[in-house]
């Protein structure tokens, strides 16, 4: 028998016997050690190296030495003197590097394995909101060097490259390697079209992109392992886009842009009404949006440096009528009941079918909707909060022009949809404006003076810079402001006794309260917050408070355990004043978190991961829609909701 | 336990026990006997007619009775009612028919089921050539009637129609019953986009069609259990199309057209340099053939009064430059050493991929290819022909510009292709013309007189009509028979000692012989056949003969046992003549057989048959390609045989 040497492994610790004379990367391999390679085994690529730990390791019984592997061969050592500077840079005894792939064990070793050496690397990044993803790209790259056709082996190119595939090193994987079977392979029509050029161009070295271990979506020549894809949310009003690193992860860029169709209608309903009475608004609403989608593409590859085309993946989120409108799909059906829409599951299209600038063989992955007004962008949301592995009660609502509310955990999901109109975006309103340099963003009231302090965007210092108007953060606090110090009572009337205060008046007719007199802004003229207003915030407060009381009525819950609030909206808001007003259910305010564009991390988490492709078809399955208007006690309670709750002290944290 | 009856189907002869009340149709079912209905038993289809036979049966030991069912209800008289003159047509007795599905056993019963009830007809045609094609199309049809939404229950549009086909009635169907599970049902995306609209015209009821048990494909309002497809041979020269009736493999249209890729180059060779050398040459040769196509598809489609749109499937077949030229897939590679071809195996490609006028969401069906000159047509012929499901050796030559030569048997297949130029089309002759009225088509020579008869296309006797030229097969026959009456010697030299004679002259230093005087023809001068010519049709026979006996020589036989002459060329030479000048192997003629456009019957079979997809798949693959050019005896062989073989009596049958 063979003289045994331990060897072991670290950081994993694993530990074992191998014959004398194995390779060092073979070894690892055979005590579940995956190390890199992708020169196959020619000492080129370096991406296989290790660290060699020397010296009497007590702890595990062995004396580990470079003595202990077979010397560098003339390729090694050309390697490691080569890059020699990048290894001490890494902070590296140079001589302590071996490459796997070519040292033999010839003894006992101890052997680090660095991280970017490791195949089997989880690679986990922290997204914008702290998420960490698993990274499982639905694409594996692969290099392919073929011998070229010759008169005694012609072989047909598709042929040639599909047996060469099976065989080939695998540059972007995850999981267990899964090289497909060359007959179980198919190829993009459009892909298909550019291979015999691309082959010989390259002189046959090329790299091949598979999607879902079984459709060839590119070839590019020679040794290419980066992998782009992007993740889209398709908002009523706006479009953000990621374009991400998909072996990694990271977030190359981040782009958003006003949806174009703004133009053809502020809401869901006057985009569909677009659609119906214009007989091509089908198709404007539709170009505007992939316009603007090939735009965002742009931008973003161009700030990552690389091509739109090289993009490989797109992933949709969107509320059900932007989704329909993306996918070409006549939306008039969910604007009148029974409210229906064209299709729930996830969709796969290519790139091409539908104008985007990506390659063009690239297939669109569009997430679940769940309902007319519970789309694909709920469905990011629930993957990116994930209720569906909580045993608690999480009551989620994404709120924008319209709101979608989920409620569950575990074993009962359920949702419902309300308009909440333009108010808390600021439109709609006397003084209303976009979150925008200039906007009151903050507002605070004396209790006892009724004197009011704001912020505005841009300014460091309160009272600071001169307002051109307010942004719904800013109304909201107004109105609860407004509430707490008695301007305003529980039915959101102003109290008539208080006009001798400069700041309460009244005009045409109605009472208002001035925020900024004309001196202090920009625009001439004083900013207030109209009786009007406080209506507005009433219904759109009320809408929401409703629907989610009403959710909380189907699990006989007073109180759901956590709420985490949605969309941009979510960040800035208030949420002790939305408590206050009675926006949203009673919660204690630290289990109340906002957390940014859900549904856009959504969409990023199934760019990044496959499996969590299926997790949101089945997630997406199970929600129940409740329909608010089939509840009998709804109209009522909705009335009852537009008032503000008795007024309660509610503890503010010092540091918010 | 319930009282039994016996009851017997016939023609089947199938019977048994079923108990007392038991529906006569699920009494056949029970007994392995399906009988058609599509309106879900409501009496209103009528497609589950049966003849009860009266009296008693001592064969069979029951005495079988109408009073053995239940008495017809309110429908089911009605409608026997509105049918009575139907049946009577149809030679029945009113009062022996009934409706399966509505009837009840009480009782023996013998019951006739005629053909059109039967749900497992195997529905068999004979093709133009007089195949029997089993019909097995690759698209099943449900007639699907779905309850609208509602707002209790406002399920998507899509998933609403997939489970509803998983519970629908199937209209055309082979096989097995097998109807798909709602979540492995996929929809083409056009399709998609139509989906809403349809289903809210049809009232909710509409005819599915599902293409290979996955895919939908089409959505029609109503009841509609029509089934198109089309299958064409894309010919250097010709494009032969066949529209079919899918359910019952009908051929109702077969229209042919020339290749306008024509005028960019007359073979496959100067089609390919076409498209090296022209910067848009390619697009512009795909273009010409996706026309052409369209246009032949649409007078097709006029003919069987249909729109081209309810073309569900198309079935190619054609050269391998042909095949990529369809494709949009560049040629270039197929013209020069070592002859690669892009892709061999079967694609399916969307129709509105290539700008086929046919329903968009259709699949187009390439048959695969075998190599650079071996292609989707020779694999039609392998489908219509099956060499590989034979004991015997057959030799299948397809001849055309070029000519593909396949040999074998269950066991072994191997082919060779050769060009043969154009000069067995008429083509690079004196006088040579396509086969067209005014052509000779047909030439005998006196053995003593050397005077000649021929016959003219559209004229009954010989030597009748004003001819215009010769077409290939009369070159043929007329270089035959001047060796076989000595004009010409073995290496197909004119003899010089017949000047004499008055047919046989010199003029300008070249041999020729006169078929017909300047008086005779329509064109004002003798037409003739000179030494240059009978040169074209040596180089031609001798290409084709060296090819087959090169084959031959890998099996290390003398003869095959088996000719088959496909393509239109192989319908219209003499054999007796092909073999006395030594263009095919030694055969006994009654052995040798012309069999059509068998390309095209090839695309036609798999149209017709799904299965036939698999195997034309699996045996391309098997196919060994036989290069010519390596054989180090081509050359020598090459030049021997464009000699004549010794001159043997060839038994001619009196009716040829």
């Amino acid at each position: 028998m063979t003289e045994q040497h331990t060897v072991i492994f670290q950081p994993s610790g694993r530990r074992g016997q191998v014959p004398h004379g194995i390779g060092l990367r073979a070894a690892a391999r055979s005590l579940g050690v995956d190390i890199e390679s992708i020169c196959a085994e020619n000492s080129t690529c370096g991406k296989c190296k290790v660290l060699i730990q020397e010296g009497t390791f007590e702890r595990y019984g062995i004396t580990s030495s470079q003595e202990h592997l077979s010397p560098p061969n003339v390729e090694e050592t050309a390697y490691l003197a080569d890059h020699k500077q990048a290894l001490t840079t890494r902070g590296w005894q140079p001589s302590q590097v071996r490459l796997a792939c070519q040292a033999k064990v010839w003894g006992d070793l101890l052997v680090e394995v660095p991280e970017e050496s490791r195949r089997d690397k989880q690679i986990v990044r922290k997204a914008a909101t702290e998420r960490q993803i698993e990274i499982k790209p639905s694409i594996r790259k692969y290099l392919v060097e073929l011998n070229p056709p010759t008169i005694a082996n012609p072989k047909a190119d598709w042929e040639r490259l599909a047996s060469g595939i099976a065989t080939s090193i695998q540059l972007v994987r995850y999981g267990e390697p899964n090289l497909p079977r060359p007959g179980d392979l198919t190829i993009d029509y459009a892909c298909l079209r550019t291979l015999s050029q691309t082959l010989r161009d390259s002189n046959w070295r090329v790299t091949v992109s598979v999607w879902q271990d079984k459709e060839v979506v590119r070839i590019e020549p020679g040794l290419m392992d980066t992998l782009y894809g992007a993740a889209v949310d398709i908002g009523t009003t706006t479009i953000a886009l990621y374009l991400c690193n998909l072996e990694n992860g990271a977030i190359l860029a981040a782009e958003s842009e006003m949806n174009p169709q703004i133009v053809y209608g502020e809401d869901v309903m006057s985009r569909i009404q677009y659609s119906i009475v214009h007989k091509e608004g089908l198709r404007t609403l539709h170009k505007a949006i992939i316009r603007a989608l090939n735009q965002l593409l742009m931008r973003a590859a161009r700030q990552a440096g690389i091509s739109a085309r090289d993009v490989q993946e797109l992933v949709v989120a969107g509320n059900t009528t932007m989704h329909h409108l993306f996918l070409n799909l006549p939306p008039q059906h969910l604007g009148h009941a029974p409210f229906t829409s064209t299709v729930y599951r996830s969709l796969d299209v290519k790139a091409r079918e539908l104008g985007l600038a990506i390659n063009e063989s690239a297939n669109v992955h569009v997430l679940p909707t769940i309902g007319a007004f519970i789309g694909a962008d709920t469905t990011g949301v629930l993957l990116a909060e994930e209720p569906h592995t909580q045993d608690e009660n999480w009551l989620i609502m994404d709120v924008g022009t319209n709101a979608e509310i989920v409620l569950g955990n575990r074993r009962r999901l359920i949702c419902a949809s309300t308009p909440t109109g333009p108010a808390l975006e600021g439109a709609h309103i006397e003084h209303g404006m976009r979150a925008a340099p200039g906007a009151i963003e903050r507002v605070v009231i004396g209790e006892k003076t009724l004197e009011p302090a704001y912020r505005v965007i841009g300014e460091e210092q309160w009272n600071a810079g001169q307002p051109k108007g307010i942004c719904g953060s800013a109304i909201l606090d107004a109105v609860a402001e407004m509430y707490r110090v008695g301007i305003l009572d529980a039915r959101g009337k102003f109290r008539s006794d208080l006009l001798e205060n400069p700041r309460i008046r009244r005009r045409s007719n109605a009472m208002e309260y001035v925020i900024a007199f004309a001196a202090e802004t920009s625009i001439g003229a004083d900013i207030v917050v109209t009786q009007k207003d406080v209506r507005q915030i009433q219904l759109a407060k009320g809408a929401l408070y409703v629907a989610a009381r009403t959710l909380l009525k189907q699990f006989g819950l007073e109180s759901p355990d956590k709420i985490l609030l949605a969309g941009a909206f979510g960040m800035y808001i208030d949420k002790y004043n939305a408590l206050s007003i009675g926006m949203i259910p009673a919660c204690p305010p630290e289990n109340i978190f906002a957390v940014g564009n859900s549904a856009g991390d959504g969409a990023r988490i199934a760019l990044l991961n496959v499996d969590k492709r299926r997790e949101a078809q089945e997630v997406a399955a199970r929600v129940t829609r409740y329909e608010l208007p089939n509840d009998p006690d709804f109209q009522a309670q909705f009335i009852e909701s537009m008032n503000f709750p008795e007024r309660t002290k509610v503890r503010r944290h010092s540091n918010e």
